[in-house]
């Protein structure tokens, strides 16, 4: 998955860069029982959710491009990347990394 | 009891690990009259919750993964493994841990 | 009293511990004009309470164990021990010891 | 009427020491032309009040026991000692002191 | 002006000593226009208000007793020196110093 | 039209000391498309405005008397100099300088 | 696109210098799939928006003059030059930049 995260970046996150503390994520689609068992309803409001980190600000210390990441739900600055919805988050707003 | 805690996280929160000084928390059933005689009913709204810690993040200071804690009921983030209801917490919003 | 309150934890509070600046207190059922003449009417809203802490947390650094003290109503986060309401408390929300 | 503080001080309030930065008050029956021909209306709301400070915290650094202070009148927690109405405060909400 | 100032001090702020980073002081009368041709209009809502300086607490650094100030109208604690209207002020309240 | 700034200084602003970061300001009327082409229609809602810098406090580091500078409609207090109407504004209010 | 950016400048933004960790940019009309495949719907309500910087202040650090930076809508001041609006945003502000 960490392969097809950065396949994304090539064509969209590769041309922008966040700056500082934050990071830019897109939303993972597959939200059913991945290989840890977690998964996080779509239908859930206020649930956090969960993304993969395409690009990240110099100031981030604990996350790297490729990281699977849990966040809630209202965190962020929502944008588009070719039809596919995408967010700015900062790095206080990861609630925590996925290991698999 | 610590014990079944780290069976539960075998299953489910080994592939996650909480940022900073967060802490993935799964919720304790047993809320009747526990060793301590100490209990909290689950009708009680905005009282205090009891669970068991399943993860913590590096900068987690006085908490570790076992430890049976008690937090106020709208603290963190919830989420969902495999139909349990878990946390993520911040240490801060620990109230203490129950020592038996 | 500060007997009593010792013997009240030996049941309830002996099996937790709280954290950081957190003590943990019972209310003083004798509301009445106790030894300095001061008592808290329970019927008054929003007056202060009085209680007995039952256990304290490795940064409190002005009350221990046993001190009877004074705190807002609204202060803290309550819980049930037994069936006899208890309180979580940070020191900073304890207004005064009665040193009777 | 420091005498007279300290007086009041032998009965109410030499059982309860306040903690930190904070005062125990009496409130000043005598609201008129005072010595300094300064007084403070009963009946106007939200104005400063008068009162005699019966015991300090031990980081309460400007003020001490006897003295007459001002403070806003919605600052504090009130209680009652044998019938008088009286305030915990801290020093920051105190606004000056009188020196007649 | 200075000078009057200071004779209103005698009668009414001798006996009040402001704590800390806090002034006392007297409302100007006379809001018309003065020697530097600014006056502030009673009637005007939410407008800035002009006073003399009667008293000062010791962190006070950049105002002097009989100092002409400028502050918002909503800034401090009012209260009545014998049928006067009085104001307790903190010095970051302070607008500017009228200098003519 | 610095020139025409210190005019104005000189009949109103020249009795008044702003104190600490702030600063007194007069409004510019001429609104229209001035020499950098920039203007700030008068009649948009919390839109910038533009003024003339008459007096500064003693800790504002980037700004001189004299500089046409730009701050949000709602920043500061308002007051009147001889009809004109001045404002008292924190250097941090201020968004930028002309330098035509 | 940022020798057309420097263009405008020399028009409008030459005679304006931000303060501080300010600012000064100009939207981005083409909102349009740029080369990075990247746009942000205008349409979209409180979705970030993608400008170019005019002028910067003296404490902004990581964003130069020129530099295409995403915001997002409700950020900052706005303001108008020659019937064009601009904006005055922090530098805290700025998600990212897009570096095509």
């Amino acid at each position: 998955m960490a392969t097809e995260a950065k396949d994304k970046k090539s064509t969209a996150a590769k041309n922008f860069q966040p700056l500082g503390d934050r990071l830019f994520v897109t939303y993972t689609e597959e939200m059913e029982r991945t290989s840890g068992g977690i998964y996080v309803p779509d239908s859930a409001k206020e649930k956090p959710q969960r993304g993969i980190v395409q690009a990240i600000g110099k100031k981030v210390e604990n996350i790297k491009v490729g990281d699977q990441v849990l966040f809630d739900k209202y965190s962020g600055s929502k944008l588009r990347i070719e039809d596919e919805e995408c967010l700015i988050l900062k790095e206080e707003d990861i609630l925590g990394i996925f290991t698999n």
